[in-house]
């Protein structure tokens, strides 16, 4: 028996479930997860089921899910679970969502592929070599961009990467790239009680005595910062930290939020609905 | 279109969605929540589905899916959704978890309906005479516990009780009232760690300096205090907190717990499989 | 003996601990708790102690302290602990925060004498009238709000109020109002990540799918919810929960942190520094 | 200017922040941070003050400010803030404790100064070679714990070691040993509620159907887990996750909770008073 992972997305109408219930038990699938929930503002359903089959053909049984469901605007995905997806990691300077990415994927709680790693500085090659990854240097200015992405989308040719996680990558994608990743990029955000723009947000946090820090794992999109949300969490601070102490708290609390971010991701627990997430945690 | 509940527990097997969703679909019913958990341990199926019908003849449609699956072990329930559980406080002197609870019910949070009120102790018979409800003051010694238990049983049955909640009800119920109340009475308890036995529980954990106080809302068994755990929290404390104190927030975080626990029972969220629940929450 | 509460902000400079125990010290005072920290960005150093004294005079007390530290810019305070600060709550129409705050008040677990109760709408009288305190009914109007905001500063004068308390308080403050109450107003507010401009925040934090759900209790200011912070606290939530729920959620958090604002604040644990508080907790 | 630490513990009394202060001002100190708090049970005043001084004589001022305190069932200690303790890391084989703490310290969110680990397996000698630290593998059984708790014993004394983290070793020390690193040796425990006895606590969790996993650090004493508590907090799970997933929270936990501890005790926060600390965190 193989064990797959189904989602669906589809407009909202009785007999959905019935329908794929129907396709599932032709390949003599066992329901063993099954995750549903159906969005009022779109009316839109969403559905995750895990289940076992017979067979280890994903893409058939995909069809004959379609075939049941005759409904053009479902996206589907039938997948095995024991694939895991290939992840490219984009970094700058900071490591402690590297590092914990790296830890977490080397001991077997994330079910990924990490592939290869890429950055705008070469300052954490290190960390890909000990642990035998490709690391590439991609440094950027405004004037070489389009060449630099050109770079990163070459590298997810050719690795036949799944999902790009920015690990603290201090670089606005272009548009193009955001669009050419859409669903599949993955950023971590710091997040304040108000929101500070401009630089040194934690200083501003300091300055403004925030009780809490914390941080926004988001879609990609070509809005900054402002992709559909897929996981936060907050730390309580007092007025008695410092700064540095902040940031310190923040990073603790970026690191937790993406690698759960991703994790759900990988697993297939994240569906996009226009502007929002549905995340079956 | 009526909404319903369903609920089911059967021993697992390829189908029981499938069987579910066609009786569902035979009724012109259309899913809007579902959540499914298939438990490892026990081979248990848990399912909770919302769905909206034609017909609102509740027995009718649970009838039709029994028939579809055919298994006399499965335990299914299906219910309109309108239709609010009728329920039973009972309280001594403490009135932080029933104010929480009558606030919760007058202000259309908690989707019961709060019948009566009955206690060991004179003290909270205001508290129900604020809100119009019934008060009922069952003393009880050693020697009376017998018939001060018939006569709880006797509100049960005058009001068609579904559940009874002891909001810091400070009295041990026998094992015969447990077992006639049994997956039907949530009982609200400090909890901390390490745990602490015997008299003033604070006391004890203010002289452990615990950082942490907790609470967890359970089924009543005949074993005191470890019954199917439901929901538990903890609030954060320090050395600085008398014991006082961690009472107060001890208390803030019984009744935040509590009300969770009751009104996921009154939505259907809790199934109980063995000594576990599971919550779909 | 006497327990009393000294704060105190001043320019930073060494001696100051030193000039405050002399000083107490002479009055045969014992400190019993005593928080201090030094604002490395204002150069200010704040301090807050309890200790007993033999004497009730605390204007005497707080003269000596002043007289030994001899510096006209400390904003110097001593009072007896015993003595409660007096209360007025303005409310519009939502009660979740008042039926908090009455409740923590009444069961002791609220160090304030609630004086008195003003609203711009008749709604919430019978919570006044159930505790046997005053209401007082001041509608507004863009044009009457002159009137009305000299009707709330006649209820701070009559009762000897020290605190007011914007339990959901739906109206916007003057600027001479707010200049009138600076360092003596607590405002409750919802906060996001990120933050939503507008009518209806739930709804467009529901449509941003956002993950937590939080509140901010500030000092009033004439610049809108941007008072200095004095304490935060999330809630989390999930796609799946309506906009309604979120309001419930967002309710309840909002009255956790609210009186946990006010007990500090009554407790002489806020301190305010330019446009941040210090919270010695 | 060296700035310092001082803490003290010592029976209570008017005078002792004077006295102290006294002191301090003699060697034109300038106190930058201060917390206090006098334990209403045991009659004990606890103190930590960071101060600059003119001179870095840590002992000199503690003779000085001794002096001054006069009374011999006093405990004083000053240190240079820059000192930063000597550690021994005990491990088994459980790496995730030991890799949060290298990180941490690596990167200067952890002020002390890891200086040897040790293991009763050979598992980890990995992760001390990555960090050119010496890894010493002191195997143990019932015959041989004498010789190898002498073995840790020298460790403790060639490396001049101020503290011993227990970071999942899972021997348990002899009375003698405990007595020996009496409040100069952590331990990280999990935590349930209720609390489990025996083997496989997370299995025994799961079965259970707990929503709280939990972790405490405490000092090391002859009494297993039951040592004075320095910090504690929780994960939240559901009946879905697997004894794997509730192990995989509970580690995340655990380096969580032991990292804060540590961190403490390094900047001199953690007091002890009988069986209870004093964390001035």
């Amino acid at each position: 028996m193989t064990s797959h992972v189904l989602t669906l997305i589809c407009p909202d109408r009785p007999g959905i479930v019935h329908g794929v219930c129907s396709a599932l038990l032709e390949v003599g699938g066992n329901i063993t997860d099954n995750a549903q929930y159906g969005d009022a503002d779109t009316q839109l359903f969403c559905m995750r089921t895990v289940f076992d089959a017979e067979t280890d053909d994903a893409e058939g049984i995909a069809a004959r899910v379609a075939a049941e469901l005759d409904d053009d605007r479902a996206r589907l995905r039938v997948r095995p679970a024991a694939r895991r997806p290939k992840v490219l990691v984009l970094v700058s300077q900071y490591d402690h969502c590297l590092e914990d990415l790296l830890y977490r994927w080397r001991n077997g709680m994330l079910p990924i592929d990490l592939a290869v790693i890429a950055s705008n500085h070469p300052d954490l090659a290190d960390h890909a070599a000990r642990h035998d990854l490709p690391f590439h240097h991609l440094p950027v200015t405004p004037e070489t961009r389009a060449q630099q992405e050109a770079a990163i989308l070459d590298l997810v040719a050719d690795h036949d990467i799944d999902l790009v996680v920015l690990a603290r990558y201090m670089q606005i994608l272009s548009d193009d790239l955001c669009d050419h990743l859409s669903g599949r990029a993955i950023n971590i955000h710091h997040s304040f009680l108000p929101g500070f723009k401009g630089a040194r947000p934690y200083h501003q946090a300091h300055e403004r005595g925030v009780k809490l820090v914390g941080a926004t794992a988001h879609f990609v999109t070509a809005t900054l910062d402002e992709g559909p949300i897929i996981e936060q969490d907050v730390a309580r601070v007092t007025h008695a930290h410092t700064p540095a102490e902040l940031v310190e708290l923040g990073q603790d609390t970026e690191r937790r939020v993406l690698s759960r971010a991703v994790r759900w991701w990988a697993e297939d627990r994240v569906l996009l609905i226009g502007d929002r997430t549905v995340v079956f945690a």
